[in-house]
């Protein structure tokens, strides 16, 4: 799991609750990888303007590894998302996921991970989504990704993407279900008492945000 | 919010994430308590014997204060559930929510937090509710306490109690709800693009679990 100053909590510890569910039953290590120190990492934003109530309200987690001590052979990377997802200083992070991608099993974005990974350019001309209020502005800091506007996730090849915050406890049950099967997927959504979404079109925020729904165009163009 | 060595994570993160996206929007505080030093707390249970597969997956984060240097006029305790919350090491703990309670405007509990509440003492004669795998372990641990089997949450005065993890989210958009207004929480609800249950009667872990329905039960008596 990758940290960054400002990034979203639920985004990382609702995947991580769902699969520290799965540790108990099946062996997993976790790696927290932060830039280049493992001093704790805060949820506040970088900058004043975007705390404009002057809340004292964020949380630190501490890294387990930097970009140079992360192990080198990690099977799945995920990149959570939040206020820092637009950061202008995240060139290490976004050398670090270049480098990684072709050595990894899979890489998941929950969020605004999704508007990382696109800097990073590894989702060029891939199918993906991310989070519904960001939407617009995320599609046109990165256009050379295919953009999906109505999905709770996407996959495009070993590529997951999930839409904002909670849509990632759905993405990574899925991904559960698909190493570990149905029964263990029932099993951690039960065990975590949530309601969880299987079908990866399921997106009522699309619309509440406004959303233009590509179905609907194509009926436009059609007539 | 109270920590302690083994607090499920998203316990405490469902919870923060509703409350931190409310920040954005209104003034709000918040100090992670945790016993006697800020040393980081993690979520690895104490025994051994909870990781059976050795697993190295847990989280560590950062509290902010400790039971003594906590701010004395505290609006809300939250009590996060988790393995830890049967530990035999909570003395300190339960000693700090017994005092604290009386100057608190409301408690909530997530989970087994509720089980740390009853421990505690201050759930006596009142309903409260818990995670529905550890129901009939916490309600024969704590039997003082009425406790309610099909419940997503309950309140009992200013004392809310969650069912197990992810109902943390529900009962705290519900508590927003109720301080901030519809509007507010549907917004925050939107936010983190969660499927929010309004009726606190919801409940299918209940039963999935096999909990005896309490209304079945009357249907019985009254035959």
């Amino acid at each position: 799991m990758i940290l960054f100053r400002g990034f979203e909590p639920l985004d990382v510890f609702g995947p991580l609750e769902a699969l520290q569910t799965l540790s108990l039953w099946f062996h997993l290590e976790l790696t927290l990888i932060s830039e280049n120190s493992t001093d704790p990492v805060s949820t506040a934003p970088i900058l004043a303007s975007m705390n404009r109530q002057n809340s004292s309200f964020f949380q630190t987690i501490v890294p387990t590894a930097t970009h140079d001590t992360a192990p080198k052979d990690l099977e799945v990377l995920i990149i959570p998302g939040g206020a820092g997802s637009r950061s202008p200083y995240l060139n290490s992070t976004l050398d670090y996921i270049r480098d990684s991608y072709p050595n990894l099993n899979y890489l998941l974005t929950v969020c605004t991970g999704s508007l990382i990974a696109g800097r990073s350019g590894i989702l060029d001309g891939k199918r993906a989504t991310t989070n519904k209020l960001a939407f617009l502005s995320v599609q046109s800091a990165v256009p050379n990704v295919k953009w999906q506007s109505h999905a709770r996730w996407v996959v495009d090849g070993n590529i997951w993407t999930s839409s904002g915050v909670s849509a990632g406890i759905d993405m990574t049950l899925e991904f559960i279900e698909c190493w570990y099967g149905k029964k263990i997927a029932t099993n951690v959504t039960n065990f975590i008492e949530y309601e969880r979404h299987t079908d990866p079109r399921w997106d009522p925020f699309a619309d509440i945000v406004g959303l233009p729904d590509p179905n609907e165009s194509l009926v436009v163009q059609h007539r």
